[in-house]
């Protein structure tokens, strides 16, 4: 276990200060009196996926949306939680850090001791692994302290960030019978949540008192659909990767005589490079979202981005900045392809260094036509996720690396007569991933922790937290909760009637809409 | 030439409202009436070297110190400077950019407009390459506005950031003539001050009316000496460093999986990597001075990083933060030899497929023992300076890189028992020297460009701009001018009295000062 974890934090100067901002509640929050509305009953955002979620998840599947309002608005179908004996709640991070995951800690504690000041929530040091050995660490005004409106996730840690083999949901299942909880407060991304949809399952097919809660956080922005508007995190790292690329933009501009291919943390979804592209106005931006639609090749993106440095030499200038999202290498379909029967091989054993010798002839090709350093990379074997091997990948240096060649063979056969290209390469990570959270994901994960407190006081199982409205004012925030299995599907093989589900049913990553309107 | 350069720019929110801050001046500059008074004559920083630097500035060496004080102050052997006839001065940015820079021209520029409405100021366009081919933007109320405070070189651009053969000199010397430059102001670091000081000198003996002027403007913050306390843009790099490296300990605590291997832009010295992590606190930084001082091979220092690993790892904890200075590489003797070997090649022009087959018998092993990517890096011709070349080393991949595989040797071998040691690598370059300046460097940048006005007018050749008591408030601030030829010093081969003097005099960087007391 990681011991730096959960200890009290030394704070700087600017830390104590961000430490004294008080995020806003919507007025429906306010107070310890709260209206639950019960909306329609839910079935899932693609329809043609409904069966098989329903098939899946009999015991949580199709329940009805909530609605939190202020205690005094008068509606039907409304019950107010008045009484609150005390409760106990869990919580855990499971996931990359996300800033203004530890004010959804805040957030619930705050709620949940004016609610009843003998409640108790206990916080799984270590996230899953934490929740599989039953470490936890009582969440009080003392141990909060220095860790409000702060970065990074180092109240609890996190470490596997998953929950999905029988072993681990008994695990999961055998720790809050015995802690006797009455909630477990999952905070993570899509993954984390669609482990958070099948935990609430079977804690309900074994009448297991737990209510699971699932609450948006990520850096990537991709837990997105009609009813989750935006994840905690997102707003913050887009900010400060803006503010550094608009900095390499201004260095870029004074020298005059680079390309800076700046990749960017985001998962396999592009939302942070677009975001940060539309925030700080680089020279090119590749998504992945438009690689994979219109099949772009390696080659493909490389011609394009050379296009880029020859109009811009006809114009006299040598330098620029090219914004990379970390999954555009899945995007690009040959090397995905690649991937897929690299990760194959390791899921047979095959040792690292026999890899190459076993691909089919095609991927072999491909794999001697790359540069050495993305070879070693691409054979690694990850311990951990995918969106870890993902990260692990030095795109930027590929294209750059690419890019400089295909310049260099257009100058040998005089079709450039410009400068030599010369590149740059950045991975814009865990610097922007681990900074003071905005007020925004401040407010923002702080009111979703109190709608986790009230979540778990209504007894409701297998929800996510939510909040809409999102770009108006904290006091029009609208404040909801949505049965998990509403927001998932079925990866199908093949468009059309004829189409075959494959895998099981979780919550998808949502690309960028790149349709044309 | 960079068609970027010295366009009015679109300023967002932030870099708006930044440029409504007003530097402070000292007393002794406010008004139009300062006292300059003449110190003692100088020498040089190491008195051993006075003959040879005399002798090669027989026009501009052993010039009095010059301090500059408040006009109703009474001293004596003082000149009062009351009229203001018309003149006309040069700017350029030589060497790499650096947060402030833009401060420096606009202190030059409200100065001379105080003294005289029809003071003429120019900047030249591309910087060196703009000076050789009077390519000049005059510099104006609105061509300024847009660049107040804030960060790049952009108003102007840098280029080649040398003024040093025959040719540049001519060049130089024969554009200054043309323009008829009272003055001549070179913004930069060591390299270009002691290319300022040879202008002096040839612009002296030839009677050319341009007086030179020095300021030292860098972010390494090596140009450091008995009267130079800091460089302009050191404070605002380290600062906002030390927040991203921050930043990246926090997130290395959260996950607690990995070690960063942080690599800091900031020249051959160590300065940048030292003040971030006193500011930071990194767990580990690693000092140029100190394996230079220490003679640690590249495998020894591998040994010291995985001895913190493995105590860390004995304490449960399987993360850390290292700091490396970009001129590491060049700190450890047997890589210093190498770069040497193939610098050399390099100037008998052997192409860079053939060095490796090229080198001794004893560097070749060094060269085949490093990774593929590093020597690739190594063989590289830079057309720029060193600290170009040093830039394009990726050191911390390196070292990652053999951490990791003497890690897994000590695992192989039953000494390590702990976790799998992963690394993820980061260069911190542009993203922070292209930042805002702080509020430091705006007031130090500023108060230089009044300073470099008085100088001018009052005549003086061959001077760099100074201030003292930088650590005490801006009104207690004490301004100056030191001749460049006192901070020259020669390079000796050995030490004691046999030293053979090497190479021409120059203002060489200051390293950390590593001598316990």
């Amino acid at each position: 276990m990681n011991a730096d974890l959960g200890s009290p934090r030394e704070l700087t100067g600017l830390q104590r200060r961000r430490a004294l901002y008080q995020p806003d509640l919507p007025p429906c929050l306010e107070g310890t009196r709260v209206r639950v509305e019960l909306g329609d009953p839910t079935t899932t955002i693609d329809p043609k996926c409904a069966d098989i979620v329903a098939q899946a998840f009999p015991h949580t599947f199709g329940q009805k949306l909530v609605h939190f309002l202020e205690s005094n608005t008068m509606v039907s179908d409304t019950q107010v939680i008045e009484e609150h004996p005390p409760i106990r709640v869990g919580v855990l991070f499971s996931g990359r850090q996300s800033p203004g995951g530890h004010n959804v800690i805040w957030g619930t504690y705050d709620a949940m001791k004016a609610q009843n000041p003998h409640n108790v929530l206990l916080g799984f040091v270590g996230g899953t692994e934490g929740l599989f050995a039953k470490k936890t660490l009582e969440i009080t005004d003392d141990v909060l302290s220095s860790y409000k409106n702060q970065g990074g996730f180092d109240l609890l840690g996190r470490t596997v960030d998953q929950i999905r083999t029988t072993e681990q949901v008994n695990a999961a299942m055998s720790t809050c019978c015995d802690l006797s909880l009455d909630g477990l407060i999952i905070i993570g991304g899509v993954t984390s949540n669609s482990d958070a949809a099948q935990l609430a399952e079977t804690f309900a097919k074994h009448n297991c008192k737990t209510k699971v809660t699932g609450v948006p956080v990520t850096l990537s922005g991709d837990l997105k659909n009609q009813f989750v508007e935006t994840t905690v995190g997102f707003d913050t790292v887009c900010k400060v990767n803006s503010q550094l690329i608009s900095n390499v933009c201004l260095d870029a501009v004074s020298a005059g005589k680079y390309y800076y291919f700046v990749r960017l943390m985001g998962g396999k979804a592009s939302h942070v490079a677009f975001e940060c592209a539309l925030q700080s106005h680089p020279n090119m931006v590749i998504l992945g979202e438009e690689v994979a639609l219109s099949k772009l090749t390696l080659m493909e993106i490389t011609n394009k981005i050379c296009e880029g440095v020859e109009a811009r030499a006809a114009q006299g200038k040598y330098h620029g900045v090219l914004l990379i999202p970390e999954g555009l290498i899945e995007s690009i379909p040959e090397m995905y392809a690649l991937i897929q029967e690299i990760n194959n091989l390791h899921s047979n054993n095959i040792p690292e260094d026999e890899i190459p010798s076993q691909l089919s002839p095609w991927a072999a090709a491909l794999f001697k036509f790359l540069p050495p350093f993305i070879r070693r990379e691409l054979v690694l074997h990850q311990e951990s996720d995918n969106s870890a091997q993902l990260s692990q990948i030095d795109t930027e240096q590929l294209l750059a690396h690419l890019v400089e060649a295909e310049m260099n063979k257009r100058t040998k056969e005089g079709n450039y007569k410009g400068r030599k290209f010369s590149s740059v390469c950045h991975f814009f990570g865990s610097q922007a991933r681990g900074s003071l959270p905005s007020n925004f994901d401040c407010n923002y994960a702080y009111v979703l922790g109190h709608i986790c407190v009230q979540l778990v006081a209504t007894g409701l199982n297998g929800y996510m937290a939510t909040v809409t409205n999102l770009k108006d004012s904290t006091n029009k925030w609208r404040c909801a909760a949505v049965p998990l299995t509403a927001m998932m599907s079925v990866r199908r093989h093949l468009r059309g009637p004829g189409a075959v589900p494959i895998g099981r049913p979780v919550i998808h990553p949502s690309p960028v809409d790149n349709r044309r309107p």
